[in-house]
């Protein structure tokens, strides 16, 4: 399977790598402190972190990103008051990663998964599915390998334009369980 | 229960008015002919069209709206390129719906759950849930109250700018099923 370097060490950071790795994929982690001096290994590298933190990976590595998948799971959500994003409406994060490192071949995935539905790889019973959009059709076809070998669901949802919809989606299920409307370890399953 | 009008004699007008009447509400539909001169004798009124036929809706009904619970279930897709709304973006076909008819309640709803999953009551296992967006609270109550009596799941969603999150999911459910990527009776089920 695929070589994946996650920048994280957080709860989605290690449940997105317990899948990958329960794949066969060979997966590597740097945490925060390490940034900008461990070597991105993969030929994949999940960007595990808040969205805050985006913009200083990018300043960190820059070009060592050309050619690799790089993978955006944020939601850029307004934290303090839970009723908006912060990126430009209509546009997305993975957008604008993607504009920041155009020889890069971002993928949004991983949004609209909880870190307890990607652990349990189920969601009210049914299997949890990663979504994952982007406009490199290989990248997308390679993660979404990565992930179903490892037992959890992939479904191509179409370009990098439709990041904006599963941010929206993640918005929304991050609202409903602030909430209380459903629980952390629920949220939207995916019926085939 | 509700006195519920429902304007639209389609699929998903048939599955709406299934479950409400189910649940014991009084049910009356009005056709497209009839658009205009039928009387809406509801409390509330469901506008079981698709999107395009909205201005004409208001324009025949204008001001008996006043006062009433206006449910829009629209996806305002472009269904030529499947590739984005023809709303405004940031905006929403019920935000929208909401500025022309200022004296009506308006809620979002119905537009993330094909009219399949209303009329079998179930996603890939899972109880059907309508999510609904508005900013009358009461409004909100008595619908989800009067789907819930008819055997469906209903959550609060939140203010009726969440219609655009809730129009984002209902975009990205119709591209998976018109891409063979999910089924028109599967689709997003609601884990709480």
């Amino acid at each position: 399977m695929a070589h994946i370097t996650i920048i994280g060490t957080g709860n989605m950071a290690n449940a997105i790598g317990g899948v990958l790795a329960a794949g066969g994929s060979t997966v590597d982690y740097i945490s925060q402190d390490e940034t900008g001096t461990a070597p991105l290994n993969g030929d994949i590298v999940v960007l595990a972190v808040p969205y805050p933190a985006l913009d200083a990976i990018v300043a960190a590595y820059g070009s060592q990103f050309d050619g690799k998948t790089v993978v955006d799971i944020t939601n850029p959500l307004n934290f303090e008051t839970f009723d908006a994003l912060v990126v430009p409406v209509g546009s997305s994060a993975a957008a604008e990663l993607q504009a920041k490192l155009p020889a890069a071949k971002v993928l949004k995935a991983f949004n609209t998964t909880f870190a307890a539905t990607l652990a349990s790889k189920q969601v009210g019973g049914l299997q949890t599915t990663v979504l994952i959009a982007g406009d490199d059709a290989a990248a997308k076809t390679q993660l979404a390998e990565a992930i179903t070998a490892g037992g959890v669901g992939a479904i191509d949802a179409g370009a990098l334009t439709r990041a904006h919809e599963l941010e929206s989606l993640g918005f929304l299920q991050l609202t409903l369980a602030a909430s209380e409307k459903i629980g952390w370890t629920g949220g939207f399953a995916v019926a085939r």
